[in-house]
């Protein structure tokens, strides 16, 4: 049973899911800042708000963009973001960053490193929530993701500078995995963290102008060869290595290309939406699992005797299915009834 | 409060516990029966006896062993088993394969493959329990793992053909995870599953000898350039790439010795107990997750609204969410409590 309050609340969400849909970007704004808060209340009214416009979602192509730092990918993302929207596209940008609390923020925090694209009104960019853990900001951002979709935009991007599993996180909710890397010599992929080149659909390499640019064709050359060492992620697709220059943009409209042709071939014999249905599965499952951790985080008497469990079993004092067991102990009879 | 019945389930479990302890091998094999039993006395029992034998387990080197079939497997596991008995070992052998109840156990069932290993007294092969999940199978695998050191095994091998993340999941109960790989061309890599390579701290080219021997050379080096490509597992620890003739016994011994001085290395600087102890960390919360998800499917109102609300999150009916959130509306008030 709903309370008066919950009822208002809903009203309140129905009424910004309309705006939404118009495309109104403070909407869209105001939206996000609700599904990223914390509060009992902004939650229901965030919930109200997803399922409401839940329905006009996931007629954007999702992509997401990695790269390690110093990578170029803010700049990449200017250049890249301006050619779709001088081409009519409407474009938001989201960032994964679990370190951005601490960081204060650097990931698109810097806004300035993207000046144009942040005035230009068919572009919204939005700096990556601050959340503590990597599955507290992809919660959100994936929800944002599904927002900007009912807002009416044509491109998702979603950056993430590689914190920890970011990557991962990125490639599971995005319909293709865009990686940049830096010129540089043959052991270039050793920039690139264990298992993250298995992630890509495409890989560009940057900053391919002046003096750098025979070392950018020569990096593309042993990341293609790379690729050529390793199952290609989709059957018959395997990843290409492009060069581009933002300051020349160079080479940006042929990744364009590419990332469409990409997402069409996927499109074509159903695998997209397989993709999207199976990451949303994964997604539930671990929003589970998420809120019942939380929830045993949450309960002071469950914590305290989490922790000690955890110490005990990582000393090698208890093991650890009789640690759970011991935890869950209080939680399985409530299931079970 | 324990009854009778479990009184004396515990005390049957420290006298197996003491044969255990012994180096009794049919004990032994009766206890990890019964820590692979569903039944819940069984259960109180397995408990009880990983509770008594705790204190003396982690004396092994445990190792993980992996390879697509057809690679030989089992014919290697035969000579470097026999290799390490002969030098006095006590060599456990077990099996993660998630598919062995559909395939009937392929892996390892066919004991004829390691005919002499599994004569030798200083021996113990156990095939892969049937169990549903990969999930099931490891952690009956962890917990035999350890009731193996317990009756005194100076190496634990866990070999798995690699079915779906299996490889991560031996790699996660090891201390060091040795791939095997067939001699092949340039495209070899293509055989070894995305993400696999990077699991291993050492690969192990097998058959090189007569016809296959250039073939073999040529593959090892293909595969030590892939891993130069790669940042290695663990810093100054490149991986190293050996060929290997189970039928002339080539290279075997020096496939051990890397891996004595592998494991020296971790345990010299503290990495070993680190390792052991994340994983346990991270074995103990898996078991959390596994119990609770257990629960909610084993309560038959829970489980069938969960597949409900998985169906309506991957048709994009449903928040992943807003599902879960429904979906643990009935569990939460009992952990909050």
């Amino acid at each position: 049973m709903a309370s008066q309050n919950d009822l208002a609340t809903v009203n309140a969400a129905r009424k910004l899911a309309v705006l939404l849909q118009n495309g109104d970007r403070r909407a869209l704004a105001r939206a996000i800042t609700v599904a990223e808060s914390s509060l009992p209340a902004d939650q229901v009214k965030a919930e109200a708000l997803l399922a409401a416009v839940l329905p006009r979602t996931g007629g954007a192509i999702r992509i997401g963009i990695s790269g390690a730092p110093g990578v170029g990918k803010s700049t990449f993302i200017e250049a890249f973001g301006q050619l779709l929207t001088v081409s009519g596209k409407r474009v938001a940008v989201f960032a994964i960053d679990p370190s951005s609390r601490r960081s204060g923020g650097s990931i698109l925090g810097d806004k300035t490193r993207m000046e144009k694209l942040t005035r230009d009104p068919n572009a919204f960019i939005r700096p990556s929530p601050a959340g503590s853990t990597l599955g507290g900001v992809a919660r959100r951002t994936r929800e944002s993701m599904l927002l900007a979709e009912a807002a009416g935009f044509d491109v998702v991007l979603v950056e993430t500078v590689g914190v920890g599993q970011s990557e991962t996180a990125v490639a599971d909710m995005t319909d293709l995995f865009v990686l940049l890397a830096s010129p540089g010599g043959g052991d270039d992929l050793q920039g690139i963290k264990r298992g993250v080149m298995e992630l890509a659909d495409l890989l560009l390499v940057t900053k391919a102008d002046g003096d750098l640019l025979p070392a950018a064709l020569r990096a593309a050359a042993n990341y293609q060869m790379a690729f050529h060492l390793m199952r290609p992620k989709h059957v018959g697709l395997q990843p290409k290595v492009l060069t581009v220059s933002a300051i020349e943009g160079a080479g940006i409209g042929a990744a364009w290309d590419e990332m469409t042709a990409i997402h069409a071939a996927l499109a074509a014999d159903n695998r997209l939406t397989r993709l999207r249905a199976e990451q949303a599965r994964r997604w539930f499952w671990g929003e589970v699992q998420a809120v019942v951790s939380e929830a045993i985080l949450s309960n002071a008497n469950l914590a305290a005797e989490a922790s000690a469990l955890e110490r005990a079993v990582s000393d090698g004092a208890a093991t650890p299915y009789g640690a759970a067991r011991s935890l869950l102990a209080a939680i399985l009879p409530a299931l079970r009834q």
